[in-house]
């Protein structure tokens, strides 16, 4: 390990071989944690080549179990974001996207940061359930054609390993690392092709451009490296997506886009998403193809019931999904009124997700519990015309909050000029 | 941590008070060893500026105890090598500059990798004990002038933890990290002033004349800023120094010196570091004044019976100063002897120390123990003529071991031309 150590903080590059040796030993706890943190920061500042971040996900992928689905007589396909502000996405998409033909083996995420995590806003649910045994998995996933569950322990574990390690030692803005990290699990759950939505923005982990184009970029081409067929859209993050921010709120909306009622950013981003979706696992020729595809299963109601069907495979009120109602949402409204007239020219997306941390709807630690019922409901967006003492947002919570509304109140910014309106959908490429 | 963490990761300045944070999270247990290890790689690729290395130095010195002998009476003055192969130097200079005038608290390293160790050599000497009390040290500094310990846990603990973990995490060769673990143990020991002798060449940690110059002059303005008086040599460490390579042997060898038997190499560092250390202290004005007294000490004896004192003082058999026989030599001798006549051209001081760490003489890990028994006998250094079959070298072991020789008899290079003799002393420099 010395060798291999200090091979990389000289700036060379590591054979497969060696990168599979240091894997192997996070796995089997052969390697101690000082060695990974050390090689892990070294990485984080040289780098790794293009043949070293393939060697790299591959030996993580590798680290445990790897699920096949090439029996299952449906081309698979998975959704990736990297993580936003009131991206409630992937519980309207997965249903929908299985509802065109293709199956959908969707491992998801929790919260962390200013970020939310689709898991939890599932388990706002009554009753639903995110882990499932490999049977269950296997099972629901050939009869639904859709299954979200939680990253298993059993898929690269050296992941889950290495993560927890880069968390505590400022090694997790590195590229390579990101990649390998996102692939090795969504490639050893076994789905044959996967598009990554890449947020880009204030409210993203990549803030710029550049940034997030060449973390698209890389994704993609590791994939491909790796027999897999990928795509990435860069999407807009700047603003939260959609008018709820929190879990139980923000389910509540993902199920309205199944019923046409959505907000039209959140419906543009999955409909993108799920036409980008369609089109690489082969269901549909073209993206003219995928499009019609999404619009009559929305229309034909179909959407709708394979998420009421997902909902009641995993054990959770399958009635939420036409009726919101059902989901325990906070009852106490503290309202952020806007202190001048103009127009909304900013909303700060991170602001408004380091809030919800604050109100217990997020994590600032991932032991942290979360409060799905709390939330913020946006009333106004960027570009939208406000008045004096009109209402920008709700706080929705336990207790009357004056203090929360004014953190709300802080996130908008309100200038004289109608500002343009940038688009979500920033850059979309894959194979 | 974190924070901290990554701002040496993207190349910034710590504060004095991030790294004291740091220290003192090292010390008291607080920072974990992975946190550690990424920031150990983090100063070794991006470095550290000089104040940052001066506050390294000065929060890894108040780490633990801090001894001052301002009291004494008598100027104080310590020497550290950087580690070369057959540098014995530390048993003859402390009593030897004692017998000056000087106080000479000196605290000494181990073996490690392919280089020697003074306390190592001096437990070959039957009895002596090279842990004291601080009661104990500072008796025996004010009565004979000399102590040679090992380094203390109480001295500087953050040192000893952070060189473990350099040595797992391939973060050794760094040079505020070196400069950090020299003088913070040095200085925590009470020495006003301090001789390094930085060993460059095949045999040393620095190889090339550059990285050894860097060094130098780096532990010599570092201390300057802490108050310190300091100063630098450079020496040549090609080739062994003297023609003992072992612990018993190397004991012997120093001994000799004392007797004004010592090989001449051996004696000409020697001097050279005695007399920087007498003018640093201020026991002598100028250097002229200082090798006269060297001389003086020698010739009357002084400097031998400084060395029984030492040797009786610290609970080690006394007579061994004039009477090397009473030291515990291997007895089976295998010879290396010249394949080809010519003259020695190279004589490579690594491959020996590495030798001698296979013949269980050295350490490859610090938990390895030692037999001090064991040594190679250099009967032919660089610039000797040899005939063909004449004996170059004798491996002194517990058995026949021709292979040991065939090693010692790889480590020489015979060619046609007398080649000229580089200077011992390469430069010199300090405050």
């Amino acid at each position: 390990m010395r060798e291999i150590i200090r091979k990389k903080r000289d700036g060379a590059a590591l054979s497969a071989e060696e990168i599979q040796r240091w894997i192997r030993g996070v796995a089997d706890g052969s390697v101690p944690e000082y060695q990974s943190a050390a090689l892990l920061m070294a990485i984080s500042i040289r780098g790794m080549g293009r043949e070293e971040t393939i060697a790299l996900t591959e030996a993580m992928i590798h680290s445990g179990r790897v699920l096949d689905w090439s029996r299952l007589g449906r081309p698979t396909v998975d959704k990736h974001s990297t993580g936003g502000v009131g991206d409630k996405v992937s519980i309207a998409l997965a249903p929908w996207v299985a509802a065109c033909g293709a199956a959908v083996p969707m491992i998801c995420g929790r919260a962390l940061g200013h970020t939310g995590g689709t898991l939890d806003k599932l388990e706002a649910i009554p009753g639903f359930r995110v882990k499932l045994t490999a049977e269950e998995f296997a099972a629901q996933l050939a009869k639904i054609g859709v299954v979200i569950v939680g990253q298993s322990e059993e898929l690269a574990p050296a992941d889950g390993l290495l993560y927890a390690l880069r968390d505590v030692t400022a090694t997790v803005e590195s590229v390579p690392l990101i990649v390998a990290s996102i692939l090795s699990k969504k490639l050893a759950s076994g789905t044959g092709s996967v598009v990554f939505d890449v947020k880009c923005g204030g409210g993203a982990f990549m803030r710029s451009r550049d940034e997030a184009h060449a973390l698209g970029r890389e994704l993609v081409d590791t994939a491909g490296a790796l027999g897999r067929k990928a795509g990435s859209l860069l999407t807009a993050m700047d603003q939260p997506l959609g008018f709820a921010v929190g879990n139980a709120n923000e389910a509540a909306e993902a199920f309205a886009v199944l019923r046409g009622e959505g907000p039209p950013d959140v419906i543009e981003v999955t409909r993108a998403l799920g036409t980008a979706m369609l089109v690489l696992c082969g269901v549909a020729r073209e993206r003219f193809e995928a499009e019609a595809r999404l619009a009559r299963a929305l229309e034909s109601g179909e959407a709708l019931q394979r998420a009421e069907s997902l909902l009641q495979a995993q054990h959770g009120d399958p009635r939420v999904a036409s009726d919101p109602s059902r989901l325990h949402r906070a009852k106490v409204e503290s309202r952020a009124d806007a202190a001048r007239a103009g127009f909304v020219t900013a909303l700060d997306a991170r602001a408004l997700g380091n809030l919800l941390v604050a109100m217990g709807g997020g994590r600032a630690r991932k032991e942290d519990a979360i409060d799905s019922a709390v939330g913020i409901r946006l009333l106004r967006k960027i570009g939208d015309r406000v008045e004096t003492g009109e209402t920008l947002a709700i706080v929705e919570a336990h207790r009357d909050a004056p203090e929360w509304a004014e953190a709300v109140r802080g996130a908008y910014t309100i200038g004289d000029d109608r500002p343009g309106s940038p688009p979500l959908i920033l850059e979309q490429f894959g194979r």
